[in-house]
């Protein structure tokens, strides 16, 4: 069968990165008879250097137009690049945002688990990784603070800035719902997080969220403070199976969970919308420091195309041969310089590639 | 000389820790020829019990006309407790929110440091500690989307809820100012953290950090976006000294820093004004679980006593004693259960409050 993929490499290491994916993918449909087929689509800093613009309206259809879409990232420097010395939403990121808001991409799907084989690099005592952890985190990503009404203006002299949180009931729900489904085929837990001791958002959040765990009675549910979250999440990991929340709390909160597992760069993503449509990239970003070294690690953008596989195409055997494959080579000792322990033997972004792609 | 604390036992644990800070208190007071003078004041779970609201006017007035005001914690369990069956405005935390306001106590000061005893509780691993670390979260405290105008309404038959999150130059320069001030007398290091790549506040935010480090030459301001901050606190905690911050997000890290430190009842915090006025509180709950067994930790609240004589009245050497105090029964093993390793010394709170006492 043919499967059209929008691919957007982005800036900094995501050319890179990608390319190893792409090579992963190829040699998946080789071998179980695919055909992918993949229109590069330009996105944030290198768009801006072409186009002017961080994302094309052209750019937005072909994406709309394909049946999935692969992202390495974006994004500069920020301190150090001229992509930054424009409005914000003229900037690399404001690529990101539009194709979210553009693809209608509300449920953004961030696991956070720790490999056996890389316990060394989490940051986290023995005593509290305890059995290991293994959660995924739901984000709301097309509303809220980041999609509200925003302005500046000034009154009496002095600049007022203000951003706006809103949801709506049907937001939620569809979130919600999406939780709850990824709950029923894993330890059956959602604990859904909030502020709704300050935010009339989180308690219709808390209210719609309640209402949703009523079709879902084998999954247990409760609710966690944001501020409690951060620290529970420090403190006992283990407790988490799927964790619900809004954007900005997802945005925080996913970034400290895929901290704790000390591999950032081997943890994926999928932002989907009502259907099967979904946009898969790293959870990493761009590390222009590194980019063009043929250092990175390609692993979460190998780990990404495999979600892409069984969200998106419905290819779980060949989803699985991708994991496992990555599976083999880290149990062989193979590590990028980011996961590179003692005894262990370093490969570049390429080699990478070639290992697990060989293994399919 | 006469000092007029306003004393806020509050709920749970409250008033047990509390009776220990006026222990050593007193203490001071009778070495050093001071007058503390107490006026106990209900807010939280109790006020409700007593006056049907979490916070009454005179309460408030009586705390406006003190010299400072020591506070222990408030709130219950949320689950089980019927302060929570009412509207979220008559609840315990509410109580909080509207002293924060009423006094205009804008700048909440966090310090989350590694205490050298007692390293074992801490979560992270030895190599991520490294040499320690010791920073002090600077929390702006009555505004953005605790303070913005909120509302729930329907539109077309789905419920929307919208929270404002608003910043004015004037409420982020005050801030600004107390982590400049408070950076001068620590390692001249302040990061500022936002959201500056989505939020227009934290646009006006950064803008107006940025000026106010003018008058602090001597101060490195660097700008953190908050997702990364949250990632850096739990691979990197050594680099910090000063967090500038805005209300949520504030909220968000203060915790999770301290959580970090494994010792969170050992924090101590305060909410200060534009003058000297100052309300100090242990950076820990009201524990409603472990309130009346004698266990509680004193420690964080005796240490915003500290806090309180050097912020509020000046008193130094007072202050210092106090800390000294607390060091040397740490030294000499004495622990509460919550930071007891093997080999230590266990004590109740009670016991606890006589050491630091006695060592005065
Ligand atoms: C780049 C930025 C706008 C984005 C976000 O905040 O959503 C990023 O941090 C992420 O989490 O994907
Ligand atoms: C109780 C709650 C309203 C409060 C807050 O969010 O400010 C608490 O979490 C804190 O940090 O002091």
């Amino acid at each position: 069968m043919n499967y059209n993929i929008a691919v957007i490499p982005g800036d900094g290491i995501g050319p890179e990165i990608i390319g190893e994916a792409r090579k992963v993918l190829d040699k998946v449909g080789s071998v179980y008879g695919h055909d992918f087929l993949y229109k590069e689509v330009l996105m944030g800093g290198i768009s801006i250097d072409t186009y002017g613009v961080p994302l094309t309206e052209e750019a937005l259809e072909t994406a709309k137009n394909s049946d999935s879409v692969l992202l390495g990232a974006v994004g500069g420097d920020v301190g150090n690049s001229k992509w930054y010395d424009v409005a914000p939403n003229l900037r690399p990121e404001a690529g990101l945002l539009s194709i979210r808001k553009g693809l209608n991409l509300f449920a953004n799907i961030r696991p956070a688990y720790l490999y056996k084989e890389l316990a060394a690099a989490c940051p986290l005592k023995e005593e509290i990784i305890g059995d290991g952890f293994d959660m995924v985190i739901m984000r709301e990503l097309t509303g809220g603070l980041y999609f509200g009404d925003r302005f500046t203006k000034e009154v009496d002299g002095v600049m007022t800035a203000v951003d706006t949180l809103s949801y709506n009931e049907t937001e939620i729900r569809r979130i919600a719902i999406k939780a709850f489904e990824i709950a029923m085929k894993r330890k059956k837990q959602v604990i859904s997080v909030d502020k709704a001791n300050v935010l009339d958002s989180s308690r219709l959040w808390r209210k719609v969220v309640e209402e949703v765990a009523k079709d879902y009675p084998e999954v247990t549910l409760s609710h966690m403070l944001v501020d409690n979250c951060a620290m529970q999440l420090v403190m006992n990991p283990g407790q988490f199976d799927v964790i619900l929340t809004e954007n900005m709390f997802g945005d925080i909160l996913s970034d400290e969970a895929s901290m704790i597992t000390g591999s950032i760069g081997m943890l994926s993503s999928a932002s989907m919308n009502e259907s099967k449509f979904g946009m898969y990239e790293p959870s990493h970003g761009s590390a222009p420091d590194i980019a063009g070294k043929n250092i990175a690690n390609p692993i979460a953008t190998i780990l990404s195309a495999a979600m892409m596989l069984r969200y998106s195409f419905d290819l779980d055997e060949e989803a699985k041969a991708m994991e496992k494959a990555v599976e083999a080579v880290l149990q062989e000792g193979y590590r990028t310089g980011d996961i590179f322990s003692e005894g262990n033997i370093r490969v570049s972004t390429t080699e990478m590639g070639d290992l697990i792609a060989e293994r399919i």
